[in-house]
Order: structure tokens, then sequence, then C-alpha cells
């Protein structure tokens, strides 16, 4: 076998068995070695942001790897926005990245570039394949780096006369990396902490959001008094009716500061100490209150979840109650479309299962809190504040869970970047409903422009924050894609199509016009 | 004023008075600045994508360079590919990419990252201001970087802070670097070369393609009987009815390989010794023939078009009469709609003055040639074979030549990179046709699929390279971003449509259905 049919079969072996692409003349010969590897699905992408999102979307349903194929240093630089989301998710993503054989570097040819001064913008493991023998030992490793705990980008640089080259032979997959166990002294000191009486709260992120965290992290703050705040944006929060519910930390600092004021202990599970998102002139960007111990029970290359478990233990709360999230859907909204509405809409309708996507931004402030008592689902969100991500990760949560119904929350600026996720959902049937939130506007810079202290913005400032001039139309832009759209007039008639939408199979857009920027 | 107040007052007074951007958070003084700068035109784009390729476009046609304006590390990331064909085309780019305040990196927020690492893939000269008081004069460093002959992807990188603190003064402007002259003896050595009898060639790229170059070059051949050879991807080709006709060096190895057989000379001219595009099995990388010599006339950095003149003068052939493009233009074409076809209509309707943005791929083989004896225009190429430059470039070239028509030719694949340009263009009333060349199908990769020696491709492999399934309406998608658009069923009504859309103000897209993937 070539070097291209030893690389597939060795991530196959090694439980990576989809692949996001969009590919060129350089991956030709992985294009064509597909075919001898029936175990690989692969699914095209127009742009290569939809295919590293995709891939995120993938890792995040999936808890293991997705690979992408992408076209040497552009096609890396495309992907280079979603992958930058899915290194701040601490997902696993393999990237293969085609390039020129070894031998056309000295040639300086049009498509040359330094690969991997793109790639280690984003990735935690990168390597470029230096022959066929080496290749797919080179496949298992990356599989193996991706899988590190938490989890990470790995990227594979494949020179096409490796790939072209006969001789090689499927390597072994390497054992998954284990996460790091958690010592009895650190749990102990966080046991201590929360009993001391003092204001406490435990702030959890990354796997410790999944049930058996929260779990763990209700029980454990109802035996001791604390509270349990969400980190901002989790890659996957498990939400819902006979979940524990979960309060997030604001996006706005303002509004973290006040969810954190007066705190003396600060436990970090799977999660950074909190910070602003962005810096503003004259505000603190360190949100930790003063006089407020931070400790940290877990990061990501722990088990935090045994953690926690541990910590429940140590308090003795294995059987202290936890309130739930009781089972409650908001009435179903008449009337005017607004943001509140189509909340509302999706709290009324979002079935048992579903994988939201949330990149529905300023328009999407009601959404989390309409749907709290709907049935169990799963929550995506922007953990890299790189915008584009929603419709990508949309795409690869469906591939990932072809049984669960996704929903996609989509603001009209956003969506923008990365569009093309719309024809992979046509051409896989999967089932995405998209809803697009269209204020016309960029509101979230509307929004910072006044936050950053600008008080009386001009026209050409006005205007690179405004989305009308011309108006999108996301129902003649998703029909381009053969995805089926319609634009409802009432918040009756969107409650009933997100409805039908969610039920029929395949792709569905709902265009949502709203009244205002927010 | 503060930091952004005074970079933008320093680009306008060294000439850089436009700016396409996509803005985020860290961006918002700047934003909020250009309104106190009347001379400064910001035009916004959807995706950094479209930024990045119109800055390239403007920069083609306006000799001077754009500024960009993007969000961070993913903005700047969404912008990589379309900067690589800008460093490919040696033009000057200044790009601004906005950071967090120098103070918030510490608390690692969701969007840092390594951002010089991105701008070293694509930047001759990159720099991350550290002080307000500095960072005019950075500005002003950039667009010099910039304009270093022959032009250079500079990168400012730009802290919140820098931008929104007060006590900033404007700098001058920094004398634009000169091209180095060529030597006498360099041209000598030439010249004798030329004269030797020997079969003998001039390659001639960058700036050697336009007027002067040109007719140099026809000049020195003619006189010597040599002959002249484009290289295969001009930045800016000048071309048409009384230009001296440029044959360029075909993309396919073979079809190169016999352009030059035979030669014992191949002078340089602004351009690299032929090498192919991309490396195939068994094949040569390197193109120039076997026993002969090549030399350097010029490179970019080079005064190219004096050293062509001097090699006239050495060769004492300012009177050597040479040939020129007869005014001709094909028949206005009927019946079933090709590639050809859509070629013909082209050369019967382009009007003087037109720049032509060609990114047709496989289906624009016979526009070049249909096109030879039209009035004057120029065209512009894929210079560093990052797809989806088409449309970008022709959004930029429209703002640097508001009263000329562009024509974007465009294939189906590559269009779905950047097709936001789209809305660019209806937002700033940019008069560009878009012909869009829809064969369904990757077809360029279906021929480098076979080139590198793949026989029997499995059905995984072919839906790789087809684009039906679903089919892609550009039609709904012009319309969806406010660009009027039609499908014309038959030759004569796409030459007519053609026609009418160059003569209208205002974008236009015509979508031409071809029968086959050719």
């Amino acid at each position: 076998m070539n070097g291209a049919q030893a690389l597939i079969r060795t991530l196959v072996d090694a439980g990576v068995d989809v692949c996001f692409t969009n590919p060129g003349t350089s991956e030709m010969h992985f294009v064509a070695a597909v075919d001898s590897v029936p175990e690989m699905r692969t699914v095209l992408a127009l742009f290569e942001g939809v295919a590293t999102g995709a891939a995120d979307g993938y890792a995040r349903m999936a808890d293991r790897p997705a690979t992408t194929l992408l076209h040497l240093g552009p096609g890396l630089g495309n992907g280079i926005a979603n992958l930058h989301n899915a290194r701040r998710a601490h997902v696993p993503v393999v990237n293969i990245v085609g390039d020129h054989a070894t031998y056309h570097h000295r040639f300086d040819a049009p498509l040359e570039s330094d690969i991997a001064s793109l790639a280690r913008n984003v990735s935690g493991w990168c390597r470029a394949s230096a022959s066929t023998e080496a290749v797919a030992r080179d496949a298992a490793e990356a599989v193996a780096a991706a899988l590190q705990p938490p989890g990470q980008v790995a990227t594979l640089v494949l020179p096409a006369d490796v790939s072209w080259t006969e001789g090689a032979t499927a390597a072994d997959p390497v054992p998954r990396p284990a996460a790091t166990p958690v010592s009895g002294e650190v749990v102990d000191v966080v046991a201590k902490a929360l009993r001391s009486g003092e204001p406490a709260a435990l702030m959890v992120g990354g796997q410790a959001v999944r049930e058996r965290g929260l779990l763990a992290a209700a029980r454990a703050a109802s035996a001791t008094g604390a509270k349990v705040v969400g980190e901002t944006f989790p890659t996957r929060l498990e939400r819902g009716a006979g979940l524990p519910p979960l309060e997030r930390l604001g996006y706005l600092p303002e509004f973290a500061m006040a969810q954190l004021a007066g705190l003396r202990h600060l436990v970090l599970v799977d999660t950074k100490s909190p910070a602003s998102f962005f810096a503003y002139p004259e505000k603190a960007s360190d949100l930790v209150p003063e006089g407020c111990e931070v400790h940290v029970l877990a990061t990501g290359a722990d088990d935090a979840v045994a953690a926690l478990e541990a910590l429940v233990d140590a308090l003795d709360a294995a059987d202290t109650p936890v309130t739930l999230a009781p089972a409650a859907r908001p009435d179903r909204p008449s009337g005017e479309i607004t943001g509140e509405a189509i909340a509302n809409a999706l709290g009324a309708v979002l079935p048992e299962g579903a994988i939201v996507a949330d990149e529905a931004n300023t328009s999407g402030l009601w959404a989390s809190g309409a749907t709290a008592g709907a049935p169990r689902h799963d929550w995506l969100t922007l953990t890299g504040g790189a915008i584009g991500f929603g419709m990508p990760v949309a795409t690869g949560a469906a591939v990932a869970c072809p049984d669960r119904p996704v929903v996609s929350l989509q603001a009209d600026g956003s969506a923008m970047y990365t569009l093309q996720a719309l024809w992979t959902q046509a051409r896989e049937a999967l089932d995405v409903t998209t809803v697009i939130f269209n204020n016309r506007s960029y509101a979230i810079l509307n929004l910072e422009l006044s936050r950053v202290g600008v008080e009386a913005p001009g026209p050409k400032a006005l205007s690179m924050l405004d989305l009308s001039n011309p108006d999108l139309d996301f129902v003649s832009l998703a029909r381009g894609m053969g995805v089926p759209a319609e634009r409802p007039e009432t918040a009756d008639a969107l409650t009933d199509a997100l409805e039908r939408a969610i039920a029929e199979p395949g792709p569905h857009l709902i265009e949502a016009m709203l009244p205002g920027r927010w």
C-alpha cells in the first residue's frame, strides 16, 4: 500500500473514521485512497472553515477526533479560525495538511508557504511526515496527541510524495493517554475551603459540565452552601429537565463581577480563572473579587469528574439532595417576532436529545433561559470567540449524532463567515434546523462601541457595524445551497415552522427578521 | 489624538486612504477614529478573506497599498489565503490586526493566540506596536515596508490600549524605497546571450508585463530572434489590441516544456525560473530544458522595466518594429453555452479599459485567446494558487478604478470560498460583472486526479470532486446578497446579458451552466 492508504487505515484502526475535507491537487492520493478503506467516511466542505468547525462539533459530541484534510498553507489558513475555537474547546482534532512533494520545496512554487507557522497557532502537536515508512506511525501518534487530555488539535503535514510512494504499512494505535488523577490533598484543601463557612463557589467547565460532573458539583455545593457557576462558553453543556441547572458566568464583566461579588473562595474545575473577554478602558481584566482565594481542583489535563466525585466523598455528600431543573416549557409565543419570542418558540418545541449550537450572540440572550426546563439536551457554545463557528459545528455534531436533531441558532453577521456549511448539510442530508436571527447589524459591536467609550460614533463608524444596504436574504442564500428555507412573519408561524423543521429529516433554515438590533 | 486617530492620519498622509475591513471589539477605537480622518474610505466585508483579497486587487490596480483592518488571530487567519496570493503577486498591502490590550495577554482570554506566527506566513514585514507614542511611526514604516520593491505584505499588530490611549501624534511618511538599478554588466551579458544566435527566450512577469515592459521585451526579442514568454500567473497583464501579445507559459508542465523546448538561453525578467506548479510522480519539477542557461536580467526588487529598456539600447533596437495585437473580436456566439462560447461572448463585448479578474480555472481556457484582440484591458490572475481570489480581487480593483468596468470570471468551486464579496460589491455599488462558469465540479481536481496516476477512482474519491448533490444556484446566492442575477439559457442570451451587465452601473452576476466538466 502507498503512504496515503496506510495513513487512512491507521486512522481508522485508531478510531478516527470521519474526514471533513476540502482537498486539492497535493491531496489527490489521499482522496484516491479513501475508497481502499471502506470504514472511512468523507464529508466534503466547500470551504475549509466548514471542515475544521465540523471536526470541532463532531469531537464535542463523539468524544473522539475526526480528521480534516486540507490543502497546503492556504487551506489550513482558511481553517484557522475554527481550529482556534476547537483549541479553546479542548477537543481532539487531527488535521492532515497536504503539502508539496519533499523535493519540490526548493522551487518555491506558488502554493509554497511556511505551513508550520500556521499550524503552531492552533496545534498542541505538529509534525511533518518525513517518509512513507514513517507516515502511519506519525498518524497513530497524531491521534494519541489529539486525545491527550483534555483534547487538543494535532496537525500532521503530509507531503505528496510521502503519500503516493508505495511500501507503507499501517501502524497500530498508540494507547490513549489517560487523565491525571487529582490527589487527595488537593481535594481536602478544597473541601476545607467549602466547609469554611465563607462565601464560596465552584466554577465548572470542560468535562465538568456534563451530567456526572454537574451532579457532583451540585452535591458538593448543596452540602456546603457554596454556589455553582458555569464558565461563560462551555464546549458541551448537558442541561434541561432532570439535570442540575447551571448559571453561566456572564459575558459582560459587570454581570460576571456581580455574580462573583463577595466570594472568598473560588474553586476552578476544568476551567480558567475568570477574566474579561476583552479589555476595556478603565476596567479591570481580572474578574476575581478582591480577597477571594482561587483554588484549582482540577485542570483539563486532570480527571475533573473523578475529582468532583472525590470531593463529594470527602464532604460526605453522596446522599445530599440536589435541585434538578423541573420539566417546564414556555407557552408558544404569538405576535411579533423578537429574540425573546424565538427563545420561547425553541423552549416550547425543543425535543428530547436535541443538540443546540448557539451562535445567536446578542439576539440569543433569552434562548438559554427559555429552554432551561425543556427535555434534556446539549448546548454547544463559541469557546474561542472566532465567529463563524455555529453552522460548521452544527454540521459536525449532526454527523456524530445522526439520531439526534440539531438546532443551529445563528446570528446574521456570524452566519456569513461559514455559510457554506448549509451545502454540506444538504449533501449529507443532516438533520439540522438553522434559525437565523436577522437584525441586520453587527449588534454586538454596536454594544461594544459604546462600552469602549465611544460616545458619538460618526457615520463611517456606524456603517461598519450595519448589515443593511443591501439586506441579506437568507432564504435565497439557503435555497442557493439546496436547503429548504422560509421566513415566517409572526411568532406563531415561526413556532410552527420550527416544530415542523425539527420533525422533518434533513436540513432546514428559518429566517427570523428582528425588529431592532437586539 | 488617540493612537488610532494618529495611525489613520499617518496612513492617509502616506497615501493609504482605503481600508477594507471586518472589525471586532478590539478594533472599535480604530472604527470610531475613521470619522476623524475624512480622507480614509472604509469598505466593509462580511468575511476577512474578502477584505484581504480586495486589498490585493486594489494594489494591483492602484500601485499603492490599501490597509486591511482585521480582528486578532482568527480574523487574520480568515485573511491568510488571499494574503498568500498578495504575497505571491508582490503587491503592497498594509494589514492592521487589532489585538487585546497589552496588559490583557496574561489572562489568556478566549481570543488570545500567537498572531505573529500567522503574520509571518504572509508578511515580509511584521511588527506589534508597543506604545501609543510609537504607533504613528510604526504605521509610516509599515507603508514604506509594503512599498519595498516589488511590494510586499506588511502587518502591524495594534493592541487595543495602544489604539485608545490619548497623546499620539501623526508621523510623516517614510520615503518610498526605490527599486535597485540593474548594472550595465548584467544587461551586456543578456544582450550577448540574445545575440548568440542560439535559441533564446525572455520570460517576463511582475512589473514587466505592462505596456512599457512588454514593448521593450518585444523589441529586444524582435531584434535578436528570441521569443518572449509570459509567466503563467501574472499579477497584472496589460493586453489587447495595440499592445504586444504575450504567450503565457502553460499551467500543465507538458505544455510549458513544449514551449521552452530547445532553448539555450532563458532570460528572467521579474519572474522565477519555470517550475511545475505541483509535483507529479515520475515527472520533473524543474521545467528548464537541459542545456539551457538561465540568466537573471532583473528580479522584482530591481527596476525591471528600465533594465529591459537598457537592453533595447544595448541591442540598438529602439527602432526595431514589433508586432502588436490587431483589433479583432470573435463573432457573437450562438447555440449552446460552453466555455468557448462564454469566451467568445467576452471577446465580442469586452469594452476598452476593462479589468478582468480571471478565476475561471479549467472553464476559462478559451478566455485569453478570445480576448487577445479586444480593446486594451488588464488581466489579473491567481498568483498564489489559493482559490477564492477572484471575487475579492475584482472588488478591490473596482474600488481602485471606479471608472473602469470589472469582469470577474469565476468557476463555481472557487466562487464558494469568498462569495461574500458580492455583498460588498452591492453595498459599494461597484461596477463588477461576475460570470459564473458552473460545471458542478472541481473539474481541475478531476484532471489532476488522473494526472497524479489515479486510474480508477472509486465513488468516494469522485464524490469529493463533485459539486452536484445539491446543485449550487448562484442566481439565488447572488440575490441573497443584493446582486441582480440571471441564468441565460443560450449563448446568444448570455452575450446579450453580459453586454447589458457591463453597460449598467453596479454589480451583476450571470450564471452560465456548462454541459460538461470543462
